[in-house]
């Protein structure tokens, strides 16, 4: 009893002390997590639990905080830092929100006992109807061949890419196989493959300026993290395996022209539906020691992968599919909410980076955003958004001279970017996540068309 | 509709063609998963979705089934294969059973998008509850110091042992710095170490013979996995860095006589309340700097743990922490449900040993397994177990000669085990798993009681 009163006040007392960013939150108008996230950024996160339990039972009484002026907000929105560093994809919060109970799980306590989820698969921590609702996904979409291939899932993508390296690397090798993708590459990729300085395998830089002999390793990232680009290897030579991280082939990012149909594809569930606190990906593998090899990794790495979060996983994938399966559905499915929301978001990027003299976007060829729902039932259905600009999941910004570090110069706008330097190329670029709230990005398109009009011709 | 019948006629297809096996399951009496588990071992994988289906919807409908003859019941037990290789500790499912819906959770499909859980914390993806849950139970067990400490959430203590190795070795040493245990070791820790041929680090074997000079990672599991044992650190030198496994320092294996006090203790959820299947750990740390960098490794690796599994295995520590902070309940709690499962298995397992003059155990000297409960509310109770024998999570049998090779002897009586080999020790021992379920512990223990009875004296 004691405890609760302590706990009432010190609700009551960060209340109070953080009333305006809670008015700026309320008004917003969003839903539970979005308000909190957006605090976040701005109060450290030990009060945070209390905020959050504050919002929850107070819901509808946020008139009785005091009400800040319209000056003093004006003030915090324009001082506030943005981080548009990671590609964390909150963008998806309002979707999985607004799709209600449906997606919502029951998990009984007797549940994820046992080590074991299907003895009888090559990947025995593979949930069954994970396995189905990804291979289910993949044929409504047409983005990947799966048929005769083996699903091994991982804790992330990122998991998979090092059971990828572990499985194409001989044990007897007698130097580590180099590892290489064209620059701009994916920043994390030379950190996670060198991180505890393997023999194996070697980090080896830009494709492109690869000239060793021997066997290599070169990762296809397609649609490419930073710059959007589809992507083909360009090594191309006697000696070399390809992985293909697909991350970002699902129709709100890239026109789907085909079914992807390579030996080794990376998928992940925070790139495609949005969730990624379950660390949950997938790897589509054509050859079934190459598939065993992954697993012994993820044995070996973590003795397999979260069943609760697969199970959860299934769940929402089942959603997403059932949307799309069911003609008579008027609500607004995933890949078209969010291709909407990226389309919203781009456009008036690209406004504001073409006003604005001071910064380039990439050119994307003018394409149809096109979804084939083909294998819609009970007639076939077509999808088709028109997309003129592709609407990749980061903006991989230029800013023109004299600017010579663009990260450093958005930095001192509060706007904070990943450096080209992580991508290998030269500090000029920047990566911007598209993927964030609402909030995040109207502030930063709103704050790069003034830095604009602010600096000299 | 035509599907649903489709799969309705191949459940009932597969029904009838395993109605022998559903038979032996639905006669053991078990809830829901054991029987459904106890096929799997015989069944391949593949139909156990449709099984569990089946029994999830038919269960008052067994009699409709077949019903074999005694003689081939008994055939089917003589001859089926036991599987104790494995630390699977699906012993607990029947707990989690009982315990009924207070364990369950529900998640709504909007959770887990961002991959932050608490951005104002050193270990960023740390579920403040669960962090909170850990921290709540190890005070009331009493079986590690948490204050000052900092909380690191692994997948699993598998990850987290690697994100120590990482943490303690420096990323400029010449050459990799050894990592020892005193023989016998956790049979995982020389292919972990050694999975990916690190510079960093580097297996080298059993501590006790360990004499190279310079510094070096000792792991000290205590009780010991796979004999049981208390343990301490057993080199003892200059530059030693010490990793505390405390995976089974809980009541039920072991007395806990006082709280552990060590700068690296690591946990996990499957061996203190069983929930293998979550893949959950935590790290408890003294040094703010190897916890920062154990965080690295695991962004790194994994980039976070699953929040499905942490907000999971929160609901589930905060009932086990529940039933002992209720002093009125009568249900049977956590660790008096599983300390009594070990005792009623260790004592006839002791017994079919002593008596069959083939094998011998290890012998734990008579203590209290004391679970002190000096910090429950209202006031102080104890519960205290008469403890004659330490009840291991592991038997670490010996056989005694003339049989040299014991795993592959038990294996001609169809038990699995795993050989004393990968242990570090000789072929003459095995550890066999007391956390399997009560069929395949008790047609272990009645299987090795007639082997002696077999055997020439």
């Amino acid at each position: 009893m004691g405890k609760f009163s302590m706990r009432h006040l010190l609700v009551v007392s960060v209340a109070l002390n953080v009333s305006l960013l809670l008015r700026v939150a309320f008004e917003t108008g969003t839903e539970g997590l979005d308000g909190v996230a957006l605090l976040k950024q701005v109060v450290g996160g030990g009060v945070l639990a209390e905020l959050h339990a504050y919002r929850q039972t107070h819901k509808a009484t946020s008139s009785s905080s005091s009400s800040p002026s319209t000056a003093t907000l004006v003030n915090y929105t324009e001082d506030r830092v943005i981080n548009l560093d990671h590609g964390d994809p909150t963008m998806y919060t309002r979707y999985w929100q607004q799709a209600g109970d449906k997606s919502t799980i029951v998990i009984p306590g007797w549940q994820s006992v046992s080590y074991f989820s299907d003895i009888g698969n090559l990947c025995w921590f593979l949930e069954p109807e994970f396995a189905k609702q990804v291979l289910r996904l993949h044929q409504i979409v047409g983005n990947a061949v799966t048929r005769d291939r083996h699903i091994v899932v991982g804790t992330g993508s990122t998991q998979l890419f090092q059971a990828v390296l572990y499985a194409l690397c001989p044990q007897d090798a007698i130097e580590p196989i180099s590892v290489v993708s064209a620059a701009p590459y994916y920043s994390s990729y030379p950190a996670i493959t060198d991180c505890v300085k393997s023999n194996l395998y070697k980090w080896a830089g830009d494709a492109r300026s690869f000239s060793k002999g021997g066997p290599y390793i070169e990762l296809v990232t397609s649609p490419n993290n930073p710059d959007g680009y589809s992507r083909q290897a360009v090594v191309n030579r006697t000696g070399g395996l390809l992985v293909h991280d697909l991350a970002y082939y699902w129709p709100q990012y890239t026109p789907i022209t085909s079914p992807a149909d390579h030996d080794i594809m990376l998928f992940t569930i925070s790139k495609s539906i949005g969730h990624a606190g379950m660390r949950i990906g997938w790897a589509v593998v054509k050859d079934p020691e190459i598939a065993k090899k992954m697993v012994k990794y993820i044995e070996l790495s973590t003795i397999g992968v979260s069943k609760d979060s697969q199970v959860r996983a299934a769940k929402v994938l089942e959603v997403v599919s059932d949307s799309y399966e069911c003609t008579k559905s008027v609500e607004e499915t995933l890949f078209d909410f969010s291709y909407r929301k990226m389309n919203e978001r781009w456009t008036p990027l690209r406004e504001a980076v073409e006003q604005s003299g001071l910064f380039s976007l990439p050119e994307f060829s003018p394409d149809f955003c096109k979804f084939s729902g083909r294998l819609f039932k009970p007639q076939p259905v077509m999808h088709l958004h028109t997309c003129m600009v592709r609407c990749a999941a980061f903006a991989w910004l230029k800013c023109e001279e004299p600017i010579e570090d663009c990260e450093a110069f958005l930095r001192e706008h509060k706007i904070l970017t990943r450096s080209g330097r992580h991508f290998g190329v030269s500090p000029e670029y920047v990566r911007i996540s598209m993927l964030d709230r609402d909030e995040n990005i109207d502030l930063f398109i709103e704050r790069l068309s003034k830095i604009g009009l602010e600096q000299p011709i």
